[in-house]
């Protein structure tokens, strides 16, 4: 008998059916002995029809409204499933974000958690009521309704296990689990059993969109044991946790990103100063950077190269280009054409051989790299983007076998 | 400059077009220097898909959990109407019942009003705000959801007026006013300046129904003046209060209630407590009952006749079927083919010959009445509900003219 906490996402509770489904998971769960909150998204849709309606109305609505807008559909959810659970004769409660008193910054649309107090929670659990908490929102200081933006159930969920102290934090999704690489498109994928957390957040943050970044990173710090599973089949997920022992693989994953633009600023000045300067305008406008490459150009010059995701490039050019005098550059290089495609695994700096490893496998297949990329965890090149879907593959087969 | 609260039910909230229309009206009121406070309802449509997928899971699920459903639809509502006046420009914040410390009872469904905590209305308008309150809705002392049923939106804005002391509180609806009798069955039927609370109360409880009676009660009770005007039409509707000038006609207007059944207990026992046993089993199961009529029989022995709505009289039979032993009659007599006609007027007492012109009404088109009932300032008849149409007709001509 343990505190589980679990998370289903939007289509897990889609119809009716749907809800059905996962409301004997929750009774089977509790049933086991366990207590057991359970954190739910809006109905699939809900959020874009509220989203349609609003648009439809103000094309630039406030955030504020947008968040009172939008935390209904959660709250419709908890609601529901709580109908679900009664109809199985079990005991349930559902609460909302304000009533779990879980206070948040006022940043509306991605507010972040500042603190949760877990009384209502724990009075709940000690009646042993399966708790259902609508996710993604919280409530500031003024008690204004906020968001907690994207991946905001998952974040929810594990604030929640944090406060609780709970045994296990199972995040369900619509993959069974964490993959060496995508199994749609590598056919030798294999599911991890275990995977840490810095492993997991490299990869979430590579295109593997499996939970949100900022789930895994609160999981970390306080040491919240997570499982990713299947909300549609009875099978062991993957568990993420601060050291696996596994050993047997170099990499625990080949992940790809294609949602990534490539800005090269030619004939900066060589003088201190100017890195920070196209940085500074850059994160003024809040577009992130990923990875940059400096390289020394001709006549006492410098190119800074880096990277941004498509949605940021038309933004940050524009940036740039009014910034120009101030920077100091001849001219401005883009290309959208490219993929990031990544290797990460925990004990690759101990492993000397796993990045040459990676590029064996990439000059086999006549595969160009554009430019590369490293950290403690991780390896990252970027390729043409039609050499994407066979950089992984070839990658992957060096490395798991084909 | 003044204070008023306004009120737009469905309909006026139903889709885009509505909801711009509205956000004019309201921003009318405003501009014309107005602290302004507006109560919504659920969009037209919303609760019902809500209720649907609600009984898909669950055919009886628990009030706490409905409300929380339900309640979502008018936080949509203000949320969505915030934008619309961002739009036009103009300040505005939406709130929804735990937001503006509208504390009620736990009786989930239908719970009373016990106190608003002004406190956060007062400081939004004192900014100049224009403030968006979601209907309906209010929580309990234990910080849980609760609706306040029939009317509630109703309620709510009178509640609110009577918290900041409003000046007017202007209920808009479909139809322009109150009328002396359904302008849609009466040709003759004119709309009235004025009533009192009383009139209307009667009126509504009669089956006029244009406000929910505990609004209007409220209302009187705190002398909170009323409007009730069309949502579509700009043009002054019909003002309520406590005394009115008008004396032109002797009654208010002629109202039918379709929605009725006869209940006649036959051959009850002489004897004291008999009455009493009758209407405590039904109060116990929530009936409740209108006209009451008890009449001499044969041997000793009473009848009672009463009425009850068309949805409680099986309800009522059954309940009295298995208490017929402890109450003690010989046969159940019921009807629902059957209609209440009345007459309303304040100042009917003093005009004696009121009810008189009534029965000479129904006489001369040769309308046979079955049961009689009178108050203060109204008369009640019961008569077939073939004839209740032409009732209303030849009463209204009498009174009114044609």
């Amino acid at each position: 008998m343990g505190l589980v906490v679990l998370k289903f996402g939007g289509s897990s509770v889609a119809d009716t059916e749907a809800i059905q489904r996962v409301a004997w998971t929750i009774a089977e769960t509790y049933s086991e002995g366990n207590n057991v909150v359970t954190v739910l998204s809006a109905q699939a849709d809900t959020t874009d029809e509220l989203i349609r309606k609003a648009k439809e109305l103000n094309p630039n609505p406030s955030m504020r409204e947008m968040d009172v807008l939008l935390s209904t559909g959660e709250q419709a959810s908890v609601a529901l499933m709580a109908m679900a659970l009664e109809k199985l004769g079990l005991p349930v409660v559902s609460l909302t974000g304000w009533q779990i008193g879980m206070n948040t910054d006022s940043d509306y649309g991605s507010a972040r958690i500042k603190s949760l107090s877990a009384e209502r929670l724990k009075a709940e659990l000690d009646r042993r009521r399966i708790v259902l908490v609508a996710g993604f929102q919280g409530v500031n200081k003024f008690d204004d309704i906020t968001t907690i933006g994207r991946g905001g159930s998952d974040t929810t969920a594990v604030a929640i296990a944090v406060a609780l102290n709970a045994d296990l934090c199972k995040i369900y999704t619509d993959v069974d689990g964490v993959y060496t690489a995508d199994p749609n498109k590598v056919p030798g994928a294999k599911k991890l059993d275990e995977i840490t957390y810095d492993e997991m957040i490299e990869l979430a943050s590579l295109g593997a969109q499996i939970l949100h970044n900022r789930s895994v990173e609160m999981a970390k710090r306080y040491g919240v044991k997570m499982e990713v599973l299947s909300s549609l089949h009875r099978k062991p997920g993957t568990i993420i946790k601060g050291v696996t022992k596994v050993e047997h693989t170099k990499i625990s994953g080949v992940a790809k990103d294609s949602n990534i633009a490539r800005i090269a600023l030619v004939g900066l000045r060589d003088e201190p100063g100017v890195a920070f300067k196209v940085f500074r305008v850059l994160a003024n406008a809040k577009i992130n950077i990923d990875i940059i490459l400096q390289s020394i150009g001709r006549d006492f010059t410098n190119d800074i190269s880096f990277t941004v995701s498509r949605e940021d490039m038309n933004k940050a050019i524009e940036i740039l280009e009014e910034n120009k005098d101030v920077i100091g550059y001849t001219e401005i290089n883009t290309t959208d054409k490219i993929a990031k495609i990544s290797i990460v695994g925990a004990g690759m700096m101990s492993s000397p051989g796993v990045a040459a490893m990676m590029f064996e496998a990439l000059y086999d297949s006549k595969i160009n790299i554009a430019m590369i990329s490293t950290s403690e965890i991780k390896v990252s090149v970027l390729v043409d983007e039609n050499d994407a879907d066979r950089s992984v593959a070839t990658i992957h087969a060096k490395f798991f076998g084909a």
